[in-house]
């Protein structure tokens, strides 16, 4: 936070949020993976992503918690950025099976990580954003959500 | 991951692990909070934290669901580093009003945020590790706990 002695840096509208996501999502290929299951506590981990416009496919150990956990909720919570510069995403999440995944999904993973094509044990998660957070500082908290209901937004709501 | 025409790294050495661990656990002043409540699916915050050699204390708003979340489930997990090179700690979480932390812990923590102790609204939050992961990519998969049960390991166990 900034101190309270200092000014604020002035906060970036709702559309200039919305276009550094999504600059933010096609450039970067890493993220945080926060998931939650029945009774088990929360899980995270870091893995790699593509972004193809409208949703975010990964993948990971298919007897993983990660995995176990999207069964029993099919939710996420995703973390794109640093701690200080931030989108956070809220996110229904599909368990795509490799022999049934989309090729061209496939093919921007396997340039980003792995290829799980190519090992065995993997299974693809696709995660489709239903609300999206954007803000680097207190000073941004109001305004944030830039997605809610899987809709972009034309106007703030927060 | 490493591509496999190359060859990986060396793993780091359990020791080493622990070292590194507790240097970045005191350098470091961010982390990802991951938490998870009663049918609610999965939370995550950025938050700034200290580390006292024990414990994190860290705080956010009173009325947030991650204090909701902790107070079903008492249990946290947090990312500390970049998804390239984590610490990854499975916690139990307190709760401590404002009006009861310990001095030195709360003037750790002012010293890397703001001050909970003259800002209204605010919990902190202490998080006492019971397991924690080191690991710099898949090649360190092996051997990366480096606590586990609260204690830490004189040997690998994974």
């Amino acid at each position: 936070m900034t101190a309270e002695s200092m000014q604020p840096p002035t906060p970036r509208t709702l559309a200039q949020r919305r276009a550094d996501a999504l600059k933010r999502l096609e450039s970067n290929h890493q993220m945080w993976l926060a998931t939650a299951g029945d009774g088990l506590g929360p899980h995270l981990i870091p893995v790699s992503y593509t972004w193809n416009t409208t949703t975010l496919t990964t993948a990971t150990f298919e007897h993983s918690r990660t995995v176990a956990n999207l069964r029993a909720t099919q939710r996420a919570r995703v973390a794109i950025g640093d701690t200080a510069d931030v989108i956070m995403i809220d996110a229904t999440a599909s368990l795509i099976p490799v022999d049934e995944i989309d090729p061209t999904a496939a093919d921007g993973y396997a340039r980003v990580s792995h290829d799980p094509r190519t090992m065995p044990g993997f299974v693809y998660i696709q995660l489709a954003p239903q609300r999206i957070q954007v803000w680097n500082g207190f000073h941004e908290f109001p305004g944030r959500t830039v997605m809610a209901d899987g809709q972009w937004l034309e106007l703030p709501i927060d």
